[in-house]
């Protein structure tokens, strides 16, 4: 499917409910658990998409209208939300992303960005040369990616208990969970 | 994790909500878009999910409390949404979806299963035997695995259009889409 611009707006704006939905008022067990090791919690990676609306998408956008090639992306911290989330509940994390997202959607919106601007270059630090199309439809599919691990990390807290129903449960058999 | 009643409730009945945020009023290059061959679109797994909630999950919940080991559960059919669904909106489907869980749910708290219970065993068509503690956890990761699936789905709609970042996106690495 080509990247058309409004079918990926028409995603990056459900997000926040989507997540408001799964997991608001849900038990800590679901929202605090991981797949173990290094692996992140739905909370964890509600802070991580709110630092990607704070640092990643729009400014990355931006810095393609404005500079092309010519300066680099800034680094993005994949690691950002262990201190910013630090102390704060999920409830007011889910009202940080769901505000800093409807920012970022509008003013996408007002970019107003037609197609010959869908394939302008710009610099990924690690990955070269990117164009702004590939950045927008990495913002949309790396949400729905979130999500992916977001249930899937739920999922895998019951891997034992469904007993011999794990044959039939790919999300379990895809789950490196380590604990 | 050892499986708990009211925690696993707290998925159950957060599901119809999550997918209506998920995909109310989203175009259909999205809802109807699958990964190729046999694989199921987010309006075939709605129509699954419809099913189970009628046949399915609380059918043999009855099962387990009223006949033990003694009388198998009925197969579940797994292509019932393709006849079930036809002509239906989604919205229609969402709505569908939305009731019967309620009813559900709100039949299996009318149940008040204690921990002796859950111990009760069953017999699964092709599984053999089962607790009922299983097949609850299973309820509950069925609905986490069939919303995996529908992200992966969307997500692997732009596997092309992400250019260099797919080596950052297991969503897209696990779609075995083949369209």
């Amino acid at each position: 499917m080509n990247y058309d611009i409004e079918e990926s707006i028409a995603i990056l704006e459900r997000t926040p409910a989507v997540l408001s939905a799964l997991l608001s008022g849900l038990p800590d067990c679901w929202v605090m658990a991981t797949e173990g090791e290094e692996s992140w919690s739905a909370f964890d990676i509600l802070g991580h998409l709110i630092h990607g609306e704070q640092t990643d998408w729009i400014q990355r956008t931006e810095r393609i209208l404005e500079h092309g090639e010519s300066k680099p992306f800034e680094p993005f911290d994949r690691f950002a939300q262990f201190a910013d989330s630090q102390g704060k509940s999920l409830d007011l994390l889910l009202d940080e992303f769901t505000e800093l997202r409807a920012a970022n959607v509008a003013r996408l919106k007002e970019m107003a960005i037609g197609e010959e601007q869908l394939a302008l270059k710009g610099t990924h630090p690690a990955l070269g040369t990117v164009t702004l199309s590939q950045l927008l439809a990495t913002w949309t599919v790396h949400d729905l990616g979130h999500i992916y691990q977001i249930v899937r990390t739920m999922a895998a807290q019951y891997k034992e208990e469904v007993g011999p129903w794990l044959q039939y449960l790919r999300v379990l058999q895809e789950s490196r969970i380590s604990h």
